[in-house]
């Protein structure tokens, strides 16, 4: 800075002109804005705005009597329920951080993320009080205390201990004096990773970045206030990628869903006018099956993202056939969901059904409010050619990166090595400047030398017509290291032989990356909806199918 | 935080989880997302994303061989040109500060804030050559270098010196390795506003709040990328209010304007497909005659942002008749431009003409990103009642407020006295937590004792169906101290007297209230359209018209 200047001279920050960034602030504002609007619909129950931050008022004061405070953990285990949205809210509203567990994990797991996490505080839907209380049995040190979130809706009546959320809420006060935390900095929240080895890693997040990416939501998809968002995305999976705080930043309506179930949701669209969802490939594939079965067109718009793996072509082609416009997003737990967005460009609708699968398949560009995407070759640190061969790991620079993983050192300094996060998955840079996932580093085909990615593999098995889903692993070969193996789980009603689809293969990809062998049968996912291909691999090795 | 907070832990910022706030990101990620897209028309000058990305780096190299760096100023005194936009990236990419100057100021005024600014350089449109020269010659300490910007499309050749934009900008690289600022509180832009005694303040604003109000006008107006954005609302009027740096957040189009020709807009809005635009009262006044005069419709949907004062009736009716859809803002340049807004509530576009202008023309909710919007008693600092009657003074708190005045500690202190930023504007609060406007402070009418805002017999005038525009200020009484006078401005064709204006009053206000003068004539106006009451009161008290 030059000698002369005086831009800093007495304007320092003071309480006018900053504030934290933090979500928080949105459903003050949805409630002095859109005080009646419908926040929340939950089967009979409807929630307004207003409602709706009164009920996360309350919350916040009832951690405060459990003596939650700055930097404690609340610990969920819920599904997407009212809830679930409310403690989005109301566990940072008193600083603490907000552990939604994955609703699918054992015991085993749970244990460890409760012990892992320090967990203060735990709320249970009656569907994990199975789980929940074996996991409770297995911590060494204090347990965390338990309060029970019943679901009159299900009919389920077991509960640990005696706490009751609703009946808790109702003796609080609507504790409007919560304030934004001190530092944007402070974590939000925490989520452990589905890691297939090892114990998972605690993700922690920050208020300054929930705000941004909730924000960078409506920036991609040109969300309006009367959006209509339906929650087909568990909100345990990356807090629901800030969607539940993008909703009380534009002062839209959620539609909760206990369940993943197809004709449910499609009722629910026509039912609420849902405008938007979220989802794996999987369940944009079920709601497709389910359209198709009760010969379902959706009368208004609807848009779709679809994270987790690019949306194969039949699933793409149906769901624009019942008019749900799909935009492919990609990102991690540690970049708080969607980091990157295959944003469509002019004259992309014009071109043909499988110009359009193979351009809107793509990982895409750095998400609005990201700052940087690139593949880099990982020695090196230097971008990858935009050729669209060379192949280099997928890294992210933001703010939308997490802080880094809890009490675990040597993985965040590993993540952030050479000032960048490193994602782990193998991609090539398109001549246009659209990232193109191969694979992840873990999943690559090690074939006689050569690297197979199982991603271009499954592309193509994904086009015949036959497929539903497929998934391809390495087996272990004597002579070659490793060979491509398919398991492919085929269309309702469809026939498709082994040979046959070995065929096929060779008609469309070198010779070298022909699986070797095809197993048919319904694919194992996770409860985020990805295919487990460790399964898939232990199945090759203890060999039941095959 | 409790003995048990492992949440900072080795959690620190790092170059892959942190990155200053500006909007310098934005055009970056335009220009790699949006390459081939237009993103600015001027005439018949077009360029791409990639182009204006490449200029404004090519400028930035040019302000570092004028060793221009960080804390330095750059000031400009433009028409809403390609250079104009430029500036609004290439200056802040080198660190520096933009001082875009009000282009219809006098040679004294200019002078003041090149001196006060301490503006290293200045880029000078062929226009204002004549002003220029004369605010040189009135300099003490050292001129600014100039850097002529010609304009082919105008055959205006004056020039001062010989330095050329074009010319020089040929000269440099696309030197795409500035920096984003080491600290997101670093000045951006230096604004003066146009006090009515004294000399004018130095407003000055920072990348973070440059960065957030930008993406604040995303939220307000659910804009999305196909946006085609007319330049009404001039660039030097708070950075355009933040417009040029949104355009670049979605990679919309430009469409640039020298000047407010009537014609011309409703032909530009034709022929490019423009979806919005802003501007104050008296540019969609114009826009509205110009339409009834052609009879036009506009094709396509158009939105208009309305600032600098509430929309009038007949302003409000006759823009929805051909199509645009005006919404109300309000903010000051210390605000970064619109600091509220007029949401509008499900069911008001189904309301009667009238009650959609009331409720449509309050000042409204906070913006989206901005923190708070209060209406205080200035001394106790309380919020009034929201009763819609008691009187206090408009402040506001968030990020979206500047850093204060250049080197004008006692302004900004009282400026940001009680943490909150006093605007100076009076307002009731109405029940649904919408704020209106009652008055300037210094507007206010003090009549016997009872205040009377002159905003409010303003709007009763306003209805009357021969009246285009109206302003109402004190004028000097003998018995009563101040009575209100008013200045009015009939519709084309229109014929009104004293004493039928004086009668229609009488029957709409408290006899108080009523206009003891009424006089006839043209109003005038700013530069950013606002009427300018002070000429008004010098003639009330000179009495040429009178």
């Amino acid at each position: 800075m030059s000698e002369a200047c005086h831009y800093n001279d007495a304007l320092e920050k003071t309480a006018a002109n900053y504030v934290a960034l933090s979500p928080l602030s949105f459903i003050k504002r949805a409630a002095a804005v859109y005080p009646d609007r419908t926040a929340l619909i939950y089967n009979e129950t409807r929630y307004s705005w207003q409602q709706t931050y009164a009920r996360c008022c309350r919350l916040a004061s009832l951690l405060r009597q459990f003596d939650i405070g700055r930097g404690d953990t609340v610990a969920v285990m819920l599904p997407n329920v009212p809830a679930m949205y409310e403690a989005h809210f109301g566990v940072p509203m008193v600083g603490a951080v907000l552990n939604a567990i994955n609703i699918r994990l054992d015991p085993e797991a749970v244990a460890f993320i409760l012990e892992h996490s320090r967990s203060r505080l735990l709320l249970v839907d009656p569907e994990y009080v199975d789980v929940v209380e074996k996991a409770l049995a297995r911590l060494e040190g204090p347990a965390p205390t338990v309060i029970n979130v019943p679901d009159p809706s299900q009919g389920v009546e077991r509960a640990i201990g005696e706490l009751e959320y609703e009946t808790l809420l109702a003796d609080q006060p609507v504790w409007e004096e919560w304030q934004l935390p001190a530092d944007e900095w402070d974590a939000i929240a925490l989520g452990y990773t589905s890691g297939t080895t090892g114990n998972p890693k605690g993700v922690v997040t920050h208020h300054r970045g929930a705000y941004l990416n909730a924000t960078s939501n409506v920036l991609a998809w040109s969300l309006p206030s009367s959006v209509v968002y339906l929650w087909t995305l568990p909100m345990f999976h990356c807090n629901g990628w800030c969607f539940p705080w993008t909703l009380a930043a534009i002062g839209g309506t959620n539609v909760c869903l206990r369940r993943v179930d197809p004709e449910l949701i499609l009722k629910l669209i026509g039912k609420h006018g849902v405008s938007h969802f979220c989802g794996a490939p999987i369940v944009h594939a079920m709601i497709a099956d389910a359209a198709d079965a009760a010969q379902a067109v959706v009368e208004h718009k609807v848009c779709g993202l679809i994270a987790g793996a690019a949306p194969p072509a039949s699933v793409f082609k149906r769901m624009e056939k019942i008019g749900i416009e799909l935009t492919h997003v990609y990102g991690l737990t540690e970049t708080y969901g969607p980091a990157s967005i295959c944003v469509k460009q002019d004259g992309w609708d014009q071109l043909p059904l499988e110009e359009r699968v193979r351009l809107n398949g793509r990982q895409g560009v750095a998400y609005p409010l990201q700052e940087s995407i690139a593949v880099l070759d990982s020695v090196t640190m230097e971008p990858v050619p935009a050729d669209g061969q060379t192949v280099g790991e997928i890294m992210f620079r933001g703010n939308i990166v997490m802080k880094g993983y809890l009490r675990n050192e040597t993985a965040t300094r590993e993540a952030f090595a050479g000032g960048w996060f490193h994602s782990g998955d193998l991609a090539v840079m398109e001549p246009d400047g659209y990232v193109k996932i191969r694979d992840r580093l873990k999943d690559v085909i090690i074939s006689g030398g050569e690297n197979i990615s199982s991603l271009e593999v499954e592309e193509i098995i994904q086009r015949h017509a036959d497929v539903e889903y497929v998934a391809v692993v390495a087996m272990a070969d004597a002579k070659w290291g490793e060979v491509p193996a398919a398991f492919v789980q085929l269309r309702p009603g469809s026939e498709l032989s082994e040979e046959e689809l070995i065929r096929f293969c060779k008609e469309n990809i070198s010779r070298f990356k022909v699986p070797k062998k095809v197993i048919f049968g319904p694919l194992p996912t996770s409860s985020t909806g990805k295919v487990q291909k460790f399964q898939l691999r232990q199945k090759l090795e203890t060999g039941p199918s095959a």
